[in-house]
């Protein structure tokens, strides 16, 4: 009856198995179902089925995504130490080429906060800002790092992004958060400031405070404040009188346009460009230029650097983005592609005169509540900010730098994560290290060594953890055919046969120490004839490891004493089947501990072993 | 009764256990159970019951490793690019220093071959050979890698030699015996090259070739066929007539100084000097000088990074010799203790004129096979060398360089290793992968790229390794409670409950792996309706992998489907425990996957549906 029904259930589940394999392929970002052209060209796969009503929804959430990025855009770049006008050339072709080659379907991309403040640090290492050079720096490192996403794309090297933990990227993320802010300080008091680092730039603001000009004071706090009340007041009152969440969620969102008009009517009322309130300028009209990244080999050793941690930083940050959106409609985004899709979107926007790009956070939620269907979203957002680039710039003319650092600090200030080093804390010193780590040496060192320090702090904790693992004494729980560590359960054993559970793959991380830990266990154990390794947790047998447990079995053999393997998992068998290390196993390989147990403890105790003889009567 | 058995049982474990934990903590090389003094002074354990026998056994071993390190030592200061007296000067000193600080009873430290060409290529790379600065630059080395040892040792680093897996070391130790080798055929044919890869020194020698001094040849090639001899046809010569294995063993090792003797005389006797044979020539007599590192911040600056690589590698090659003959005599050595010694060994280099050195393998075996005791051998070895630094020297003035040569490339040759890339082709294609870039880069890019390729090439393949961990959708074999995978078994499943067993630990590095495999798993089969995580193989869940697995229970909770941990193991439960997420769990946590498929499957299956009726039936 089970026998048959075994069979059922195995019949049934080959059925399912093509399947389950493919999606497990598909996962791995290889999209086997797919044809390998339109795999790099993720817009063969929703072109086909674009119709009317994805134009219109599409369409609808353009329009209130480039409502949005003007600002934004403009400010970002301000923030990277760049024109405004970059800004406004890093979110057109950019777009238009994510939508080619990204696989997310609602990701906005576009300059971020993060990333250009990372452009800020690495092209102010290498000119002034307001220089020729400073500028071309930018270009370059966007082409840069689009040619490295593309190459770690096409090497499907999508992985190397796990190298940043959750506590790692928090911890840089809110680093960042108050950077920028702090950054941006020095805009609302109207006073002059620079530094990559957090004391430097506290040190520049104080020494500056008696430059302070109180009308754009008089600008950047209240724009500040306002847009704080858009963001936490406005929702909430909107819906009061009548909208939908969602609806008053993307009104909120359009506070900083209304900021800035604002603003920009206060200036000409006031006239406070004449009493020394920074404002945009002229901005040229026109669409972007055609502009080619310095070739300069010199320059490109001084920038790989930063270019790589900017490619990072900003493929995890917008990989995540697009995972949480595409999650919520039950899609898929393939990592490695996404990795192509933004080196496109960066190699355009180097060659249009932007700088890196990734995809944003807030303006990708924006575009999704705003019902987005597919990436060509984004090109309609790039040819409204176009338009914007064509006939909207005179009218940023009087617009103040103050407001535009005022929408920075309140977007910014949202990052900033206080939760998390209490809950890290309290669950993993390990990660709380990390995510420490990170946050001091991203504010004291800035932001490409926090990146570093962090990633190195994981991998050094990840590996100190690696090379000792957790192994245990254990003992069959009576009346059953489970073994559990002697430590923490009541168990049976018997003194001549010592079961060991190795709880980790043997690589060569842990290889040395899989020789100590055995050896010194058999040694404190004068009346052992037997050792059971249980494999039950071994998921892999490295040449290292092997050779530790040959070691081991000649070490156990010239003792007398018989080495046995247990619950051996399927693969790991297999390729030890191609070693000699079988035939040379001093012992036996069981199947199940239970079946090495009982055999093992009925013979070969020491005669009169009252326990030995008990074991032999019981089993 | 069993019950009772197992009381027995678990009351003799305990009986056992603290030792065992003993072991475990002494396994660390933390030895708790000596005086923290006596932890950091070995010398003061053995010392303790030192007597009569063990002297004169360790003045035997004493008298025999002097009279072959007497030419290694010269031998190897040559390939270093040093005045063959500062090999003297690097055997006295630092065997002291270790005796004092080693916790192997039988290693014996000094000049090695491997780290004398890394020394050589590093001091290279800042000085010419023979001026001042060159030596200046060894010195500092040695000073350098002494404080780098010594600080690990103290901070318990001595896990990061993990790095450096079996295959990687082989590969290096394999690459550097051939570098070596072809660095001294100059010698052997008298002409003059350079070069620190392989191409280099070929190119060098094939346009020196007409430069060839027959006379050099004379003597060195002859040299080097009897050093061969010596080691492949002596040993079974002399057991014919009658010697043990092991005094023919150690004879053998003589066979250094027989040739020694007899170019000397061969060169006084043909007057070789006159005919263009290099010698070594005068050298100091007397005691090693009273030498200071170089405190020049660039200088240092441009050796640190060399500086850290010999001092893994040494203490990697230093610290497996070590372990394979205290394991010999059941004796152990602490690690983290080894690094202090060493670093003491090298700190006693640097301020006696010397250079890098570290525990020697044919040395050690030597030492050890003479019946070496103690590490007072090491500290009678030394004062063996001095006498002959103030008597000797003067009759070395005739010795060929050839011949150093000639025992130089007779030693390495046979660190030379062609049998494992086939072993590790067959066995495991990553590992290979890490051994043939070793090779590769070693020969092509010199010693210390050699090393750090692969080392990242290990690293990056276990970190891809980890990032796509396996996992297996789990059945029961039929009348046991035992799961296993249903590709590789016959066994009993039902559609609405799916049972996954994961067989890594969650950590950062396969986070994201974790979040997706799970939800296409279930994508993929509308039926389900609990999904069971079974952790028999989760060792460990960081912080990155909690949350992976708290998004992955709201998505499930999203598609009202159960999600539930079977076979926790008690370390991970704990922690888990102090979070939220078993209260917010979408089900239970089950301590056998046994009972929580036994519990799934007999309810909530939809209605009608055959094989959930039949466990409801048979369950």
């Amino acid at each position: 009856m089970a026998g048959q029904a075994a069979r059922e259930g195995c019949r049934l589940m080959a059925a399912s198995d093509p399947d389950a394999g493919a999606a497990r392929v598909d996962t791995a970002g290889q999209g086997r179902r797919t044809g390998l052209l339109s795999q790099y060209l993720p817009i063969l796969q929703w072109g086909r089925t674009y119709n009317g009503t994805v134009l219109t929804n599409d369409l609808v959430a353009a329009i209130i995504v480039t409502i949005m990025l003007i600002p934004q855009s403009l400010a970002y770049a301000l923030l990277a130490g760049l024109p405004p006008v970059v800004g406004l050339y890093a979110s057109i072709l950019p777009l238009v080429a994510y939508a080619v080659f990204g696989t997310s379907r609602t990701l906005a991309v576009g300059p971020v906060a993060v990333v250009s403040l990372m452009t800020a640090s690495a092209a102010g290492a290498v000119a002034a800002q307001g220089t020729e050079l400073y500028l071309e720096a930018a270009i370059t490192l966007a082409a840069l790092s689009g040619v490295m996403l593309a190459v770690l794309g096409l090497l499907r090297m999508g992985f190397l992004a796990n190298l940043l933990s959750h506590p790692v990227i928090s911890g840089f993320i809110s680093a960042s958060g108050i950077l920028i802010a702090t950054s941006q300080l020095k805009h609302i008091l109207g006073v002059s400031a620079r530094g990559d680092t957090w004391p430097e730039m506290l040190g520049e603001l104080a020494s500056g405070i008696d430059t302070i000009n109180p009308w754009t004071v008089a600008v950047g706090v209240p724009a500040t404040l306002f847009l704080f009340w858009v963001r936490k007041g406005l929702k909430p009152a909107l819906v009061q009188v009548g909208l939908s969440p969602r609806a008053a969620d993307i009104a909120a969102k359009a506070g900083p346009v209304v900021a800035v008009i604002l603003t920009i009517v206060a200036v000409i009322m006031f006239d406070l460009g004449a009493r020394g309130v920074n404002l945009v300028g002229a901005i040229p009209q026109g669409l972007p230029p055609f502009a080619v990244p310095s070739t300069d080999l010199e320059l490109i050793g001084r920038l790989w650097v930063p270019a790589l941690l900017i490619s990072i930083i900003g493929f995890v940050e917008s990989v995540s983005v697009a995972q949480t959106l595409a999650a919520k409609r039950r899609q898929r985004i393939a990592p490695n592609q996404e990795l192509i899709g933004l080196g496109a979107a960066n190699v355009a926007s180097a060659f249009s005169g932007g700088y890196p790009v990734t995809g944003g956070f807030a303006r990708s939620v924006v575009n999704f509540d705003a019902g987005a269907e597919t990436p060509a979203a984004g090109a309609y957002t790039a040819v409204g900010i176009a338009l914007a680039g064509l006939f909207l710039t005179p009218l940023l003319f009087s617009l103040p730098i103050a407001t535009l650092a005022a929408t920075i600090i309140v977007a910014v200030l949202s990052l900033v994560d206080l939760k998390t080093p209490g809950q890290l804390w309290r669950y993993s010193k390990a990660d709380f290290a990390a995510h420490f780590v990170t946050i001091v040496i991203t504010l004291l060192a800035g932001v490409e060594l926090g990146v570093i320090a962090g990633v190195a702090v994981g991998l050094l904790l990840y590996l100190w953890r690696a090379s000792r693992p957790h192994a245990a004494i254990v003992g069959r729980v009576p009346e059953t055919e489970h073994f559990r560590n002697v430590e923490r359960h009541k168990v049976f054993t018997v003194p001549h046969v010592l079961s060991i559970r190795i709880d980790e793959s043997l690589t060569y991380l842990n290889a040395r120490w899989l020789e100590e830990y055995v050896l010194e266990e058999v040694a404190d154990r004068p009346a052992v004839r037997h050792v059971i390794l249980m494999c039950s947790a071994v998921n892999e047998i490295d040449a290292s490891g092997l050779e530790s447990l040959e070691a081991i079995n000649h070490r156990m053999a010239d003792g007398g004493i018989g080495l046995h393997l247990s619950e051996v998992k399927g693969p790991v068998m297999d390729r030890l089947k191609r070693t000699h290390f079988v035939d040379e196993l001093n012992g036996k390989v069981f199947m199940s501990q239970n079946r090495a147990f009982r055999e093992l403890a009925a013979n070969g105790g020491p005669p009169g072993d009252p326990i030995a003889d008990m074991a032999r009567g019981m089993i």
